[in-house]
């Protein structure tokens, strides 16, 4: 194999890498959001042991990357996907985080009078969309996908606020909802950091491919093309 | 100068980048901290013109990560410090994002009538202190201070349990108390979360010196002497 066909396997082998570990923490989420919702405490089990799972790819990832670099030495559009890599991977590695804690408060809910949870469940949904439709743009550079991921967050703060509104009222009627309101409260914002780090990934990803920053509302008013010279190299 | 010059006065100027940087994020706590403890709500306006300046160094120090590893091809220690820095810059920006939230629920305590903050002060200045020191490690190369960082994160999860569950007891004696006990709790989360980005800065000086990934809980148990062949090029 040519050094150039190495490298070129080598950054299809981050790529899959990156989007098994992104399927683990999607699923993570479900799981954990399952034990609030279907008030079943057995999948913390499953959640805790995809965490151990997660954590080993991401020590893997951060190392495939640093080898790469080191090996390759790649410029331009190659080196801004590894460093892109890098940070979704840190990404990931935190969803899978908020799983936990979201599956950890949940068995507290399941052992608690049932209550009602707001708009959790479209939360979830919107949430796995995004961190699913971020993946998909990173595996195939679609930067249209990428800002419409960025543009759905709005959607998901919304619901935050909605949720968090309705379950003060019900704390301020009955004070005996206090404690799982609370709860309630804190699987919202565990939520709300899942589409925030969807929304990172969907940031690195139009970074990666048209080589501008689009962060801290830099201006992004330019045409879908890359600008970059060099693109990194597509998918095998 | 040699290129060899060039590229230790690189990383100097990355380190320098870095610091400054850091030391905005602390300031922006402190003030963030201050609308809520001082009831003044003009600091609001400080922490925001500061989380521009902030979000401008964030690109600009990518930026200068990626040109360093494309200009100087940097191998072992060194590699490992610009990608430290890649994430460590992470860390920071979503710090500034923490004090802007705190000064920002700030803002509507003010307006309300007082109520007790519980272990707030103190958990700012053990988030604070975390953050100060975890950047001295990495200045200074400092794994016994970077660990000792580290550690420290129990204490800060313990003052928010405690800060928490005083809450949830006053909410549930008073009603009237609900919407401002979950704004106390929502900075006490915040707080809680600048304690886990000084954690992962800790974790990534680490990770840089010995050249081995002390997250999730990975084997630490050697000693402190770099372990890597090439430790990174110490500071000027």
């Amino acid at each position: 194999m040519t050094i150039k066909r190495h490298f070129d396997a080598g950054l299809d082998d981050l790529r899959a890498r990156l989007l098994r570990m992104g399927g683990l923490c999607e699923e993570m989420v479900h799981y954990a959001v399952k034990v609030v919702v279907e008030r079943d405490e057995s999948h913390l089990a499953a959640v805790r042991e995809w965490e151990s799972e997660v954590n080993r790819m991401h020590v893997e990832i951060d190392d495939v990357c640093l080898k790469l670099i080191a090996l390759h030495q790649p410029a331009a559009g190659d080196l801004r996907l590894i460093a892109a890599a890098l940070k979704i991977n840190s990404d990931l590695e935190r969803i899978g985080d908020q799983a936990v804690n979201i599956a950890e408060t949940g068995v507290f809910l399941c052992r608690e009078p049932k209550l009602k949870l707001g708009d959790i469940p479209r939360m979830v949904e919107v949430a796995v969309g995004m961190l699913k439709d971020s993946l998909d743009s990173f595996a195939r550079l679609d930067v249209e996908l990428a800002r419409e991921v960025i543009r759905r967050d709005d959607e998901e703060d919304r619901l935050k606020s909605q949720t968090f509104n309705e379950l003060v009222h019900m704390m301020q009627r009955d004070a005996s909802t206090i404690q799982r309101g609370m709860d309630v409260i804190l699987i919202a914002r565990n939520l709300e950091r899942v589409a925030d780090h969807a929304t990172n990934i969907a940031e690195d990803v139009v970074f990666m491919v048209l080589g501008k920053d689009i962060r801290h509302g830099a201006h992004d008013g330019e045409p879908d093309a890359p600008a970059s010279p060099e693109p990194p190299t597509a998918t095998a």
